[in-house]
């Protein structure tokens, strides 16, 4: 026990006021958090770790190598000397690409100012920092027009975003490095006129729940932290208070800019679209484009407002959103494609190395993320991608074990899935989530399948080329709503050639599908089951998605059942896009001369019809051939079923259309329906030993033996002599439920939704 | 000095008697030569080979991993047990197949008994070999009709006589095992028989200059020196002395079986269809098939034929063959498609490796087969295997250095040439050769390249799915002559759409290109032009490909001077077969509603036409992406030409042809034209980066500047601000002759039959 005078009272007294006083006069400025230091650099690189950075160098191998590379890289840039253009192209365009590039050097360079500790590179921020500070007061917006939110450095507030999420942390790289002067010139002429900007500026960019309003706001936010500006920080957590928004306003994706009672800001940008899974709502491709700013803004509060527990948010969603991105990804890391999606995109890109640095070092050192470390080969040059080569180098890493999974849609998870079943080589990606905002495709209950990484039935992704000035300025093409995002473009079904939801978002935003089934813990069976309603009012689609894994084969077969009720006929087709050559089918087609538009509107005015027949009613069979490897697809089909062979690029006057394949399953005047059918990967084809092995399809029939309302049974003869019937309860899926049912004159009982019975 | 008594006199003179009289008896045994043993195995494997073998088993690593590999093949396979069908399938179907798979076996059989010394093997090779024993005296000719040579075990006599050469090694490996009684059975019932039966049984199938025949030559050579039946021997090295062939007679592809005074016999087919430069005239591919017992039987006739010195055989073509072969390889090793030729054929096949391993092993151990060896990573389980992976253990292995190389074509090397210019990462391929016997297109003066070893500007190849069932039963497909002889299919002059020859192989047969110039020296200028006179009686083709390397662009670019002079008016088609996806053009087309039919006949009917456009005069542009990188093809134009955008795939009812694009220039109502044109390889993208990296091409523009009888001279303005002028004399080739020309106004001279001059 320690006893103080009356003078030391006094001085404790003195300092409370003072500090209260403090408190009072700062009210607008940030207060340090008990452990952290308010000196810079405090974003992301911390002075603790640039200490520790600085001990280790040269011992670190995988920090050492990405460190020598950026080193390089800059230093080329300091050579090549620093260009500010004034603003006037597209994405792709001269301007564009050199701002862009502008912002990611300033940040390497940042970094490499404090780990190396060379005024050089410090020198470089600052010069082009001051460059930037010149040109921003006199800009006006953008010359071009296109977007619904126009910036000054680029044609839309996203790209400008992005410039300040990067050069934030450059400012707090050199911060110490300037003088309060030039910190002042550089504060009030360039960074606070670009925060109020993208944001006062431009509610309708900022004040929103969407991949662009997230950046907005971490674009602020983390300004706000640097400048130490708390009324900023506020702006990027919650908002702004009033945007004076007109409600039904739309993006030019069509997207809603605010919905009823909408919440905005960081906080909501993480509430809503990412599920208690960590699924981000708009799909893979733009959670890897969200999940920079979501998680380096996440650091930054992380280090700076550790009160705010960051991290352990909603559950962790961040920290599971970096868990459920690897594990939508296939055998060589690139993302399904899910609604709007650039194919090729995949956990090598800049922001997933972000992304897993971060979750390692903040959420708890898994070792599966250090071996996805490993493959990216390299790590950021911060506190976190220290710790992960520091990882790797003692040898802690261990395999990522990507898993069956279900990663739930929707800000409390209810709204619908999406399903991956793995099983071998093959990876079914199934779809029965919500729409996905403004870049989700019309695409209820539909799927792709890869096999060891390559996409064997594809979902088409988006129509754009991103970035690629020539087409379009790099942006989306009409053709990605004409096309891309209609339902037949996709592998499920199209009532009456009319997409889901009218092809509308205003309506199919408001709708979701339902989970219905999720099994995986049979390694040899597994199921995916969903049912949508409200795609085509009066009808129900109830789409179950098994693997099956038979022993004597090398691979497990896909068997899909889709099941459709409705009050009223209709017709139904359900295209089913294999890439790859035909090489042989079951049934005798005749292709057409030429090949003939396949219909009007609702994306059929983009595929060509080659060749149609009229089923005999037997199962079809298409056997086809994709790099090297042999598929076949069987299906059920009744008499006078139409197959067509279709090609995709009709009515596509600039080539915005790749010219790939399909087979379309035709029923009409039909109100119920199961279309059963089963995928495989059976064979393969040398070039070199020009040796063909399992060239044909081992299904000898599929069938449907029962259907009611409560029961659904398929039938599947394989060629080693074995009679198997999937049988699943349409009704039930509680999993201890007995079932006792009456398939093709046999009595059956089991016990849960479904069951796989050799007869 | 020693002296000889009496009594020994006479023993050197009886035993002198003895050997005499040995000869007399068996004069058509083969006589061991000296240093030769008699005794097994002696074909391939040699008894010291297998002694020095046994004796480093464990220490050579290569050898002892495809050892390792080959005993757990063949172990698995004598666990499955012996099936020895009735002949019945095509190729691809089960009995063909299983009797392919049955002679590998064998024979790697037989060399694990020889290396393993273990009785196992002998005892499944003998089993096997008296299954055929007992089967093959009631075998009727296979049932399938197709060839012009039926087999008994296959279809046609070419998959009979794979069968032999590999089983007699098998035989030779086992020989000693047998009984005396056995060996009688086995070559009574089953060696000769067979022998007899692809020989004197199908004259029109051995008696020919074909790789049919030096399969049947090789394999009736192969199994005579097995049984040392000199008799045989002399038919496979000679030929059958009758045959009673008709004159004019052809094979199933339109081959002649003999053309006036045909030689015949192994060394006729190493004579003709070899160049002095190792090319042999049916292309690559064929080589590749041919390669195997051509070298194999080499090396039989080697062992046991020493006075033949086969190796050495017309300045050792044998061993030129193995490196034009690799020379005629892309970067992935991957052979060009010049004829009929599947892609993805490489020197990775099975008959590569054992080329490689003899092309080693008796061709002075050229340090730069190793390196190909160690890519191929398996040798041959013999001597000569056995030297390569001594030699890539003593790391003796240098990379091989693919050269830009001319390899001559015809028998006296003076047939026209395949001319390859590597600059950088292009490899571009021209081919002015002869017509490639049956296996030739119609495609004088034709071209494609690759990039970093993907095919860019391509060849089609074959219409044919080697061994796979499902496409004709793996044999050629009618596309093979209606679509993919044609000339129009390939990148080269169609004048008034007709096919060159009139796409009559009788004709194109007779003739063959003219060289003109290949030089390659400069690494930044690199020339090969040709002429074709034949093609088009009255027409006179004369074409030069350059590829310039300019030092302000990463890669080279190619241009391509086509200069059509004719006695009469033509229309003149240029197709260009660029792969990948069009991202911008300089014309703008219109593409038509549906894809119209281009053409009636000579490949024509084939391809659809999906855009086209009345040029305005100005250069043509295409900017296409493909494998992530941006090429451009700019090309000179005349007002009114039209640009026409096709696809193949037209009258392909069974979808045997790939539906690929192209862009054609066509040039009505013309007489004579210089078709000039740049490609580059000038731009990447990464789906992962999304960063679009000189998307656009460098050629500002390309003009024939001036065109004569003596001189064309092509001028090239290229954005950073360079005009070059390519200049060639038309009729002198001379690398010493002075030229003096006035191009553009301008008087210049030069050395040589071109020069490149920067203004």
């Amino acid at each position: 026990m320690c006893k103080l005078s009356k003078h030391n009272y006094l001085i404790i007294i003195l300092i409370f006021v003072q500090i209260t006083l403090f408190s009072c006069t700062n009210n607008s400025s940030i207060q340090p958090q008990e452990g952290t230091d308010s000196s810079h650099p405090k974003l992301v690189l911390t002075q603790k770790g640039v200490q520790t950075i600085r001990k280790n160098l040269g011992n670190i191998p995988l920090f050492d190598e990405t460190l020598a590379i950026v080193k390089e890289e800059i230093d080329a840039e300091i050579i090549a000397g620093i260009q500010v253009p004034i603003p006037k192209d597209l994405s792709g365009g001269y301007t564009h690409e050199q701002h862009k590039k502008n912002f990611l050097m300033m940040q390497k360079a940042g970094v490499l100012y404090q780990i190396l500790d060379d005024d050089t590179y410090a020198e470089y921020v600052k010069n082009m920092l001051f460059e930037y500070a010149e040109m921003y007061p006199k800009l006006p917006v953008h010359p071009q027009t296109r977007s619904y939110a126009r910036g000054k450095l680029f044609w839309q507030c996203l790209n400008d975003s992005n410039w300040l999420v990067y050069s934030s942390q450059a400012y707090d790289c050199i911060y110490n490095y300037l003088s309060e002067e030039e910190r002042t010139v550089l504060e009030s002429d360039l960074f606070r006129p670009f925060a109020d900007f993208i944001s006062k500026g431009n509610p309708q960019f900022f004040n929103r729940v969407h991949n662009h309003s997230t950046w907005g706001n971490v674009a602020v936010g983390m300004i706000a932290l640097v400048m130490d500006d708390d009324s900023l920080l506020q702006k990027a957590l919650y908002g702004l208070k009033t945007d004076n928004l007109q409600k039904g306003m739309k993006d030019n994706d069509g997207g809603f800019i605010q919905t009823e009672g909408q919440k905005v800001g960081f906080f909501a940008n993480l509430d809503e679209p990412f599920s208690p899974d960590g699924y981000y709502t708009e799909g893979p491709y733009y959670q890897r484009y969200a999940m920079y700013p979501f998680l380096i803004f996440a650091e930054a509060l992380h280090n700076n407002r550790p009160d705010l527990n960051i991290f352990q948010y909603k559950d962790s969603v961040l920290l599971k959103g970096v868990d459920a991105l690897i594990n939508l990804s296939d055998a060589d890391g690139e993302f399904f494609t899910l609604n709007d999606a650039q194919k090729g995109m995949s956990y090598y890109s800049k922001s997933l190395v972000s992304s897993v640095d971060i979750a390692y070092h903040f959420g708890g050192n898994n070792p599966e993320l250090l071996s996805i470390a490993e493959k990216q080969h390299k790590v950021t040059l911060d506190d976190a991608g220290f710790a992960v080569a520091l990882g790797i180098k003692e040898g802690k890493a261990k395999p990522f074990d990507k898993k069956s999974i279900e990663l739930s849609d929707g800000a409390n998870g209810d709204e619908g899935a999406v399903g991956i079943l793995r099983s071998g080589p093959m990876e079914l990606v199934y779809k029965y989530s919500a729409h996905g905002l403004s870049h989700g495709h019309f695409d209820k209950l539909s799927y792709s399948l890869f096999d060891d990484g390559e996409e064997v039935v594809q979902d088409y992704g988006l129509a754009r080329y991103v970035n690629i000035e020539q087409k379009g300025g790099g942006n989306y093409l009409k053709e990605n709503k004409t096309w891309a995002k209609q339902t037949i473009a996709h592998n499920t079904i199209v009532q009456n050639e009319n997409s889901h939801f009218q092809g509308k978002y205003e309506i199919g935003s408001k709708h979701h599908s339902e989970k219905y089934l999720f099994s995986v813990d049979d390694k040899n069976l597994k199921v995916a089951s969903a049912k949508e309603e409200n795609a085509y009012p009066g009808t129900q689609l109830h789409r179950t998605m098994v693997t099956i894994k038979d022993e004597d084969y090398p691979n497990p077969y896909v068997l899909d059942i889709m099941k459709v009720t409705s009050n009223k006929t209709n017709q139904y087709d359900l295209p089913f896009y294999y890439l790859g050559q035909i090489m042989q089918t079951s049934f005798d087609y005749t292709k057409l001369d030429t090949p003939q538009i396949f219909g009007k509107s609702n994306g059929y005015q983009h595929l060509f019809k080659e060749a149609q027949v009229v089923s005999n009613g037997k199962n079809l069979k298409l056997n086809w051939l994709l790099n090297n490897k042999f598929y076949s697809y069987s299906s059920v089909t009744s008499k006078n079923d139409e197959i067509i062979l279709a090609r995709i690029g009709a009515n596509d006057p600039a080539y915005n259309l790749r010219s790939e394949p399909a087979l379309i399953l035709r029923k009409k005047d039909t109100k119920d329906f199961v279309f059963a059918s089963i995928i495989e990967s059976h064979g393969t084809y040398s070039p070199v030993s020009e040796f063909a092995v399992n060239a044909y399809s081992n299904i000898n029939n599929i069938s449907v033996v029962s259907d009611s309302k409560a029961y659904t049974a398929i039938q599947i003869e394989t060629n080693n002599n074995k009679t198997r019937v999937f049988v699943i309860s349409n009704i039930n899926n509680d999993p201890e439920k007995e079932h006792q049912a009456t398939i093709n004159s046999q009595e059956i009982t089991w016990k849960g939704a479904y069951t796989l019975i050799e007869k």
